[in-house]
């Protein structure tokens, strides 16, 4: 037997006739012999839904109050889950966020949880109840709703795995695993079977959608093993545990499982970035600050930095990336601070994309970034920035060239099917 | 400074556009110098909607779990008329039934409110914050989410007052007050200023739509001062304790207040019943008996019950009235009992109307209910059916004749305006 918490997000509970289908995969698991707990999001469309409700309300609205109005879309889907696996014959009760508790902090919309009350749900799932959560939501110390910003379920879920210990996170969407890249972009694409905690953070802070950021890091924290899954499997289909999804792994485990892993798990496009360009800073001490203090200062994530030597000995460019959402007030921000700052030309590109080729094999392995270089400039590519960690290149290209990019180094690093 | 808890309906509720409606009836309420508590409903339709869902996920559904999905109706207006409030500049926040919170029973779908703790909320307000609460939900003692039943907003609002001790509870409808009759029927017919609670009573439960029985009740029991207004008014008309709707009142307040009151305050009309006649049943001891108390253990509300002598002088003919709704049921458990019963035969009839003429004058004056007889008897209208309370005579009639019988009468006590 084993502890296993199933992760459903808004795809598959959009309506009670997929909720059923739902109903059906979770109730095999328990079938199988396992303890289950199910966390879920809300029918696809009614978080928006809910939103631009607030937004008429308030456009400047209180998040607390937000968060009172947003956190229903997931209870109506918990008390909807426990229902439709009653009627299937199993036994359920759905356990919000406030019952459990989930305690978070109170940064309202965006708040982080800090521990979760496992007593009582335990107790439930000895009982042989399936135990529902709606993810997205907790509650601070003073007894208001929190939520945790948008795509929270998956962080939900984790979480919640790591508090029940349980021995696996499924996360079923509507992909059925992570692939070497978007199988839209190259036909390709192959689906990992293992990939590790770091190579998946890397991947989605780089545009693979497949799980929210923050849920790979705490599972990585908190050692959750976690899955991904399709929930468009047949009804029919054996219980989740022998069907070929992804498994996210830490390193050693990938060790003894994949020996011989390619150097390149993965290659990940990101087109959310806008470039800025300083013209003829003025090259002193402090120049740099001038410009990264008040940006930070304004909460704005600066990505990939260079600086190059100006026109004049003295003067210097300095070009960097931040969210294309965030490009108007990074501009406002410049403009204020021109006095300090002393730049002679402000300039803005938000046609930009990230390409990023990631895998922990190139720790061992000169040249990765050198192969990634050259087979761009083989075809012309001009790479305006570049960026690395210790298991990532990223370069910054034109956004038109973002197809013919990842399909070439697709080939270039082997990883074609 | 007066304290008061205002109430607004899932119509007055229906969006953003409407809740801003609201907003301003109740910022104009706080800025006339009270303390106020707001109830509210569900978005109209938005009920409807989550049963539907339930239905859809189990259509023998576990009470509990449907309470978990419906609440969340209430639980979206109330933030959003906190944001809305908010952004014209008052301060207000929500407090859902489980933070106050509302303790009720453990019937689920049809709780009962036991109590409700106010030392927060009554802080809150004294810091001239505007108290949003959900109507209809509430929590039991094992911390999970009760509904109190279809409507039971108005009587969240009166227990509401009642915990607060509010100087009045101002229910807001699609109505502008209680009417001698129904509008719709009478174009004569006229607003009433004030109306006792027994009055109330019974109006509400023969037909009045305008309030829910239970929150009559309890606003008699608690001596909660209720008005009720309509939502629909002017947005710069002055503050609802100058407007005119109809105030529910004790009878020791209505003398003061009336001396020259109409005899009858009121007539009102109630197609939701049907009529069953059984036939020839032995008359013994123990033949009523055997017919209500399977009825009873069936949980059938019977209404109106005569009994004729029958065709042989050892039989007698039963005819009762029960909620159309449960016609079905009610034959069911008849035949279950035939046996027992012995009736020769059993027929129904849907088609039957129940008309009512209210007033706390009649306790004083003998005749009203000639008065009745002789003017449905002048027009030819046959009555089926009677019976009668201290304040009420009520008859059963072919529904056919509902509004020509409301009509006369409404002339016949001199209630035209």
């Amino acid at each position: 037997m084993a502890r296993i918490v199933m992760k459903f997000g808004g795809t598959s509970m959009a309506g009670t006739e997929r909720i059923r289908r739902v109903a059906g995969i979770v109730r095999r698991q328990q079938e199988a012999g396992h303890e289950v707990a199910v966390v879920v999001s809300a029918m696809s469309g009614e978080t928006d839904r809910l939103v631009n409700f607030c937004r008429e309300a308030n456009a400047l609205y209180d998040p607390a109050e937000y968060d009172v109005v947003v956190a229903s879309g997931e209870q109506v889907t918990s008390g909807l889950l426990a229902l439709t696996l009653q009627s299937i014959g199993a036994k359920a009760r759905s356990w919000l966020g406030w019952q459990l508790p989930i305690r978070t902090d109170d940064a309202h919309a965006k708040a982080r949880i800090e521990a979760i009350d496992t007593d009582e749900i335990l107790a439930s799932m000895a009982r042989g109840e399936i135990a529902v959560i709606p993810g997205f939501q907790g509650l601070t110390a003073d007894n208001r709703i929190t939520t945790l910003g948008r795509g929270g379920s998956d962080t939900s879920a984790v979480a919640v795995a790591a508090a029940l210990k349980a021995d696996r996170c499924d996360i079923y969407t509507d992909v059925d695993g992570v692939y070497t890249t978007d199988p839209r972009i190259v036909a390709k694409a192959r689906k990992l079977k293992n990939v590790t905690y770091e190579e998946m953070l890397e991947l989605a802070s780089v545009g693979s959608k497949v799980l929210q950021t923050r849920s790979v890091s705490l599972a990585m924290k908190e050692k959750v093993r976690v899955q991904v899954l399709s929930s468009f499997i047949d009804e029919n289909a054996p219980a989740a545990d022998t069907l070929p999804g992804t498994m996210i792994v830490s390193d050693e485990e990938l060790e003894g499982l994949d020996m011989e892993r390619q150097l390149i798990t993965g290659i990940a496009a990101d087109k959310n970035d806008a470039k800025v360009i300083l013209t003829a800073v003025p090259d002193r001490p402090g120049a740099v600050s001038s410009i990264f203090g008040p940006l930070a200062a304004a909460n704005i994530n600066v990505d990939m930095i260079i600086q190059n030597v100006g026109r004049a000995d003295t003067d210097t460019d300095v070009t960097f990336t931040v969210p294309a959402a965030d490009l108007d007030r990074t501009v406002a921000v410049l403009e204020e601070n021109r006095e300090t700052i002393r730049y002679e030309k402000l300039s803005t590109d938000p046609k930009v994309a990230k390409i990023s080729v990631v895998g922990v094999g190139m720790r061992s392995h000169a040249g990765v970034a050198a192969m990634m270089f050259k087979a761009l400039a083989d075809r012309g590519i001009n790479i305006q920035a570049i960026s690395t960690s210790e298991i990532k290149v990223s370069v910054l290209i034109d956004s038109d060239e973002t197809e013919l990019a990842v399909r070439l180094l697709h080939t270039a690093y082997g990883l074609d099917g």
